[in-house]
C-alpha cells in the first residue's frame, strides 16, 4: 500500500543531513526531533534513520525497539517539560493525514489543562501542517531557541542510551 | 506517574468479562475490540489483558509485542474494510485526554475523502468519548450490527495468530 521507491530519499525532508543534524537522541535505527513548530511545548518525533514511508516497511524488531525508544524519549520529555501524561500518534498513508512521506510518530508530552480542549492537539497538527520541520511555510521557533532546546534535551537524554 | 493501584480492575470497563468477550482477535496478552461507536468503518481498540493503565507499565518485550499485535490487526481492519492508510493514537494520562483508565491503542483505518477533513477525526474520537465500549451515554452500534461485524473481523483474524 506504500512504496518507498514513490519518493526517493534524496528528495526527503527527513533525510537531508540538516534534519539529521537537528536530532538530539539517536540510534544506529532511530532518531528523536524537536517539533521546529511544537504544538506544546516538547512536542518532538520519532523517525526511523531509514527511509522507510510505513511501518509496515519495519521488520517486527524495528518495529518494537521503535518503540521502545520512543518511550525513553516520552521520558525525557516528560521529565524536562514537567508534564504527567503524552500523546502518541503516527499518520500512515496520505488517506490518514502522513505529511511528509517518511515514517514518524509525534510525541505530544501533555500537562493538565495545557490547551482548552484537551484533545485539541490534533486539529492544531493540521494546522501547523507538522511535521515538517524544514517546511518555509509556517512560523517556527527562532534558531537560538530551538538550539537551545535541543541541546538541554541532548544533555537529558545522554543518560538513556 | 501513574499508579495501577487507583482503579482497581474490577471496576475498570475493559477488564469486565462482557468487554473480553466482544475480542475478535487476541493473544494471551493482548486483544483487539471493535469501537461499539466507531467514528469510521474499522475503528478499533488494542488493549492488554492486564490491568495496565499506563504504557510505561509494560515490559519492552511487552511494548514491541503490542505493536507487532497491533499492526497485525491494523492490516486485517485495511483489508476488511478496503482501507490504505490508517492512524495510530494512544492518550496516556488524564491530561492526554485518556478517557478509560486501562491502556488503549486506536486503530482508524483510512480511505481517500473518508472525512471531509483528513484530520478530524481526532476531534471525534473526543465528540464520542471514545473508547469507552460500554457507555450508556451515546450512541451505539445495534447488537446485530455490532455482532455481525466483529464475527468478520473474528473470521478474517484467524489467519494471522
Amino acid at each position: 500500500m506504500h512504496n518507498s521507491d514513490s519518493l526517493p530519499a534524496g528528495d526527503c525532508q527527513f533525510c537531508r543531513n540538516e534534519i539529521i543534524k537537528k536530532s538530539f537522541c539517536s540510534t544506529s535505527q532511530f532518531s528523536a526531533i524537536y517539533n521546529i513548530a511544537p504544538i506544546v511545548p516538547g512536542h518532538s518525533l520519532i523517525i526511523p534513520n531509514t527511509h522507510y514511508i510505513s511501518l509496515f516497511e519495519l521488520s517486527d524488531q524495528e518495529l518494537g525497539e521503535m518503540m521502545v525508544f520512543a518511550r525513553k524519549v516520552t521520558r525525557i520529555l516528560q521529565t524536562v517539560f514537567q508534564c504527567d501524561g503524552f500523546d502518541w500518534s503516527v499518520q500512515d498513508g496520505i488517506s490518514a493525514g502522513q505529511s511528509v512521506q517518511h515514517l514518524h510518530l509525534h510525541i505530544v508530552p501533555r500537562k493538565p489543562h495545557d490547551m482548552t480542549d484537551g484533545t485539541e492537539w490534533y486539529s492544531k497538527l493540521s494546522q501547523n501542517a507538522v511535521p515538517a520541520p524544514d517546511s518555509q511555510h509556517r512560523v517556527k521557533l527562532e534558531d537560538e531557541v530551538y538550539n537551545a532546546i535541543t541541546a538541554k534535551l541532548t544533555e537529558a537524554s545522554s543518560s538513556i542510551l
